[in-house]
Formats: structure tokens, C-alpha cells, sequence
């Protein structure tokens, strides 16, 4: 056994020799006449013609269509507070995803600060290459000062993809899997263990999708209105989430609730409280690498199961969405990256499962299926489109 | 003709048009093994051999051989400040050469402030991402200090290349030059017009290779100790240059002299100023686009001439110093880029060109001999090497 893992190790290490990403030239450099074209003296007129029309960097170099990945470290993966360098794989991973999935440049800027407000000051300063800004595991509460003061002051899309990604393609799963269960969202009980970015974002986009019955978990249990030592942004959801003042632990709650989404930790759910649940629940169990508990064990009980593994059924993964969502963005010159654009993505992704296709085992499209990143461009600008009417 | 001038603009626009670098992934994901080995979960695995041991970044990720090209705009080309998007068409230019050249990974940082102190800590706060700091189109004297506080607080390398660049392949030129008059360094005259970042970099690297007659111009006329309203770094030079104390005009001066470098302005320098100078005389006119004065008018006083431009012999062109000195840089894992690296730059330049090529209209190599790059790598981090010693 442990001679398996050392080789599939050695593949993986393998494969991220020299990195996995390269700035490559778009066009060979074999003679004078080129170099004299995209290098002095002819690109001369290029900068002159930017500097006469600001608008014209869109069209004649990166800076219309390249997306920084910005991280400091401080959240990656399950992995919590690495350093920035050593995530520095997960961002290269990403940028080849944005680059295949996306047609999007990519490049990852590791910081090395955890102050929100250089952090802040310095994606600014360096603003000027991009067409937009992914903020990447960087730990709560932070993200959420630093996502919003970046939105304020940039007139590019800013993306914190931990939040926002993960709750349109957890809104698309779901959006599925009731219709596979015929239960509206407007009537079902949902319980989102985790109160984090990720689980924060996804009450925010289930609330603005038309849930009403929502209850958030942390580690202490439920959380509701009044519950002492809650950070900011969990004391704004408590008001929204948990009308019922339910309290206790999720095992505890989830009894009668038609809709469990777990971005927690492995192995916290039990098969008990899902038995608890409602008919035809809907169990969302997200934990990487290892979901709240294991399908296997929940297959009798729960009518749909999703996790965040390609191993199983229904994977939860992000790729479903940054990429279309900047090449969006992108083609429409939005200035912003909206709730209704989020909104758009999650159902672009969902009409990508065709009707005849929606069973309980595949209520999400594959990753490689190559419509998804064009149908959420092409929702996420028309969203845009619509809202500057 | 102005019909000729549009199809030639037009076709280096139709060059740089969605610019002319990407960020290219390495391998392609096609599959669920590829996606689960570039990214979650596989690549939590490089993450976590990264965090115990750093230096693995240098094996697994883009870090050990990328540079940023960091710019403000403030002194892009001849175009002046411009500012930084106006000057993007260059900073990807350049890429494109750090890659097709040196094999390096290149990306452009366009800078939102000309504050010293910002553009300082912005550098340090993103640094983790790169192996090198390129400085480029940066305005003096800024350009100076921020070189040098940037060196003092990074290990890595940091090469102000409008610097540097510039100073090495003048000197690799003027080596060769020299090898074809017979003369030597120590015993030529030199005047140097531009007492910029280029002219005051040549400056120093031509003393530290061996000149000892050397007079700086500004627009002013020729540098001297004492001279009124010199800023710091020309009273530095001022106190190791033009020990004679020469005053007036650059074209009156040159009488005597045996070398006249330019990086100054176009057809500032007279034919008969150059007939003044002493037999065997050396004329590199470097100013770009238009020479300080065109080769045909001086070809029968001057012996060797030189110019920044392609359609004249003998292009002095920084492409032949900073893909191989950054290449080198990196091979060796130096932390720095010192004078003993520059000069071993200059003279792997120089040796380029054989002895048996060596003429009047052939002192240095073309910016597409693919040998120069590699001998310029190897010298350089010979040199570092030799430093540890």
C-alpha cells in the first residue's frame, strides 16, 4: 500500500517539474522585421496609440483578458496556513484551469503579507495588468474586508472564489437536485454546516436565490440571533438565517431539514441525523479532501448526495465556474462581478445537465464538459448587460 | 509614402493584437487523473513538500525561474511618461524575449504610483512569486534608489536593465571596437552624452572594467567636480570622471577624445566634432530611435560607428544581455546581480563575435546568434561561483 502512494507521489511531483504554467510568446522571434515590430522600434506605436486611448490596452496587449491569482497563503486547500509559497502549486493549478477551461491568462501573486491593509494597498498598486482579480485562500475574516475595499476602489471584477465560486456551483447543484426531489427552494429547510467564506457566501446566495429557511452551523452548533462571541459577519447572517432560534449541534438540528450542505471538516456528520432527516433530503457533503461522511454510508437514506470528489457522483468543484465566470465578465468589459451574475452562473451550470440527463446521481455537469465555461460566460455578460439597462 | 507608413502601422497593430505573450499551461487536462493530479487533491501533496522544505519551490513550481518586469511608465523608450499601460506593448515585448531567448518566464507588473517608497514595498510584497526583479523604463533618479533599496532587502536578483542592460552591452561593444582600433581602455579618452540611468551606468561599468579618461554630458555640457545643481548621483560620477575638469559642450570637448558613446538625442552630434576626435576614433550613437548623428555623415572620420538600430551594422541591443544574464542568474541561485556578473556578461558577449570575424562593421553579435544567450548564461553564473569563493 505504501508502495502505491510513494509512486503515485512521484507522479504527482512529476508532473509539477519547472511548475505548471509557462509565459509563453505568441508569436516565434526568428528576425529582425519581427523584433522590430513587437519590440523596438514599432512598438513604439503601440504605446503611443495606448497613451493617445487608454480603451486600446483591451484590444492590443494582456490586460484586457488576464486574471490575477492573489493569495497570501493563509487558507489553502484543507491545508490552513501554509505561506503563500508553498500554495503557490494551487495557484499555478488554477492558472492552467483559467488557461484550458477558459481561454483566460492567469498568474499567480503571492504575497507576502498577511495585513489586510497592505494587502489591500499593494493588489492596487499593481492593478494595472489585469482585467480582474481572483483572491484565493486567503483566511476568513479577513477576505471578506479585503474583497469588499478591493470592489470599492477597482473598476475590474474582483472575485473571492473560495466565497463566491463555491456557492454558484453549490446553488447549481442544488438547484438540480430539487429538481430531482420536485421540492421548491422557497419551502425547503436547508443546513449549511461551516460559517467560514465558503458557507458565509452560500447562505448569502441561497437567501438572494429565494431560500428562507436557512440555518448555519460553526463549530459550536447552530447559529442564531443573540448567540454570544459571533464575529461580524456571522451576527449579519444570524439576523437573516435561523428564524426558529434553533440551537445546538448539527447532528443535533438536522432532524425534519430537507437539505444538508456540509463545507466543514471530514467524518462530522452522522448516518443517525441523516436518517433524521426529511423525506428525500439532500446531503451536500463538501469537506476536502474527505467529505462530513462517507456516501456509502448514507445511501439508503438521503434521495441525492454530492461531495467535492471526482470519485463519487455529483462533484462539487469550482472549475465549474471561474473560468466561464472571468471570460464572461471579460467579454462583457464588466467593471464589477455582481450578485445576479453569480445568480446567472449557478443556473447556466445547472441547464448544462440536459432534462432527460437529471437523475439522482448526476445532478452536475461533468468538469471536462465543455459547454459549461461558454454557457456561464455567456450568461455572466448578459447578466451584466441587463443590469447596465 | 504616408500609404506605406499605414500598412506597416497597421500590420505591427495586427501583431499585438490580444497581446503578444500568454500563460500557457504545460500539460493539458483532459482527464480526472491529470485534474486531481494539478490540482485538489494531488497537488495538496507538493503544497505540503513545499512548506517543509522551500527550497522545493525551486524544483516544482514557476518560482526558481520567473521575473517580474516591473515598471511606473515614467521613462518608456524615448516616449518618456507615458505611464505604465501605455507602456504594457514593451513590457510584453520583452517578455517574449526573456522567454524566446533565455527560456525564462517573464511577466509585466505595471506599477498604479511613482512614489518611491510605494513602488519599493509593492516590489517586496509580491516578491514571492519570482526569482528576479527586472526594473524597467523607470525615470532617474527614482530608478536609482529603488534599485538600491530593493537589492538590499531581497535575495534575489534585481537588474535595473535600462542600467545594466544597457552598460553591458555597451561594453561588450566597445570591447570589440577597441580590439579593432588596438587600443586600449586605460589609455582612451571617453565621452559619454547622457547622464541618465543608461549614461551613468555605462559610466560606472566602463570604470570598473578599466577606463580612466572618462567625461560625462548632460544637456548642460560636460560634468565636472563643483558644477552648480548636480543631483547625487552625477555629483558621485562628477568626483571620478573628467579629472581635467573639461567644461562646454559635448561637441566642443570631443576634440582629443578617442570615444563618444550617446545615449542622449537624436542629431545632437556634429560631423565636425567628430572630425576633431583622434584617429581611429569610435562612434557608438545609441539614441533611439535617431542616432545622435547618422553613420553616413561621419563614416569617413569615424572607424568604427554603432547604433541602437537594426538597419545599420553593428546594433547595440539590450536583447543580448538580459535573457542570459537572468538565465544565468537562476542557474547559479545567485541572490543578487553584481558588477563582476556584469562585466563577465560584457566580455561572453564580445567573445561572440570570433576573432576571425572581428571588423570595423562587425564588433557584435546579432541579436539572433542563439550562442549568445547560452555564453552570457554561463559566464554569468561562473562569476557568481566564483564570488562564493
Amino acid at each position: 500500500m505504501q508502495k502505491i502512494k510513494e509512486s503515485a507521489l512521484a507522479e504527482i511531483l512529476k508532473i509539477h517539474e519547472n511548475g505548471k504554467i509557462n509565459v509563453a510568446s505568441n508569436a516565434p522571434i526568428k528576425d529582425y522585421a519581427t523584433l522590430s515590430q513587437v519590440y523596438t522600434p514599432g512598438v513604439a506605436k503601440v504605446c503611443q496609440a495606448v497613451e493617445a486611448n487608454p480603451a486600446l490596452a483591451q484590444k492590443y496587449t494582456i490586460a484586457g483578458n488576464t486574471v490575477a491569482i492573489v493569495t497570501d497563503g493563509t487558507a489553502v486547500l484543507g491545508l490552513g496556513d501554509i505561506g503563500a509559497l508553498a500554495g503557490l502549486p494551487v495557484m499555478e493549478g488554477k492558472a492552467a484551469l483559467f488557461r484550458e477551461f477558459g481561454g483566460v491568462n492567469a498568474f499567480p501573486i503571492l504575497l507576502d503579507t498577511k495585513d489586510t491593509d497592505k494587502i489591500v494597498e499593494t493588489i492596487l498598486h499593481i492593478a494595472p495588468t489585469f482585467a480582474g482579480i481572483n483572491l484565493e485562500d486567503i483566511s476568513a475574516p479577513r477576505c471578506f474586508e479585503i474583497e469588499r475595499r478591493l470592489k470599492a476602489k477597482l473598476s475590474i471584477p474582483v472575485f473571492h472564489d473560495d466565497q463566491h465560486g463555491t456557492a454558484v456551483v453549490t446553488l447549481a447543484g442544488l438547484f438540480n437536485a430539487l429538481r430531482v426531489v420536485r421540492k421548491n427552494i422557497e419551502a425547503v429547510k436547508i443546513v449549511i454546516n461551516g460559517a467560514g467564506a465558503a458557507g458565509l457566501a452560500i447562505a448569502k446566495l441561497l437567501l438572494a436565490f429565494g431560500a428562507r429557511q436557512i440555518v448555519l452551523c460553526d463549530r459550536e452548533g447552530a447559529i442564531y440571533e443573540g448567540r454570544a462571541g459571533l464575529n461580524p459577519e456571522k451576527t449579519l447572517m444570524a439576523a437573516l438565517t435561523n428564524q426558529e432560534k434553533l440551537s445546538g449541534s448539527v447532528n443535533k438540528i438536522l432532524s425534519g431539514q430537507d437539505v444538508f450542505i456540509g463545507v466543514s471538516t471530514k467524518d462530522v456528520l452522522t448516518a443517525a441525523a441523516v436518517r433524521d432527516m426529511n423525506k428525500d433530503s439532500i446531503v451536500f457533503a463538501m469537506a476536502n479532501p474527505d467529505p462530513e461522511i462517507r456516501p456509502e454510508l448514507i445511501a439508503d437514506s438521503a434521495a441525492v448526495i454530492a461531495t467535492g470528489r471526482s470519485d463519487y457522483p455529483n462533484q462539487i468543484n469550482n472549475v465549474l465556474c471561474f473560468p466561464g465566470m472571468f471570460k464572461g465578465a471579460f467579454a462583457a468589459r464588466a467593471t464589477d462581478i455582481t450578485q445576479e451574475m453569480c445568480l446567472a452562473a449557478a443556473r447556466a451550470i445547472a441547464a448544462c445537465v440536459a432534462e432527460k440527463d437529471l437523475r439522482k446521481d448526476n445532478i452536475i455537469p461533468s468538469v471536462f464538459d465543455k459547454n459549461v465555461a461558454e454557457n456561464v460566460a455567456a450568461a455572466v455578460a448578459e447578466a451584466w448587460a441587463r443590469r447596465e439597462k
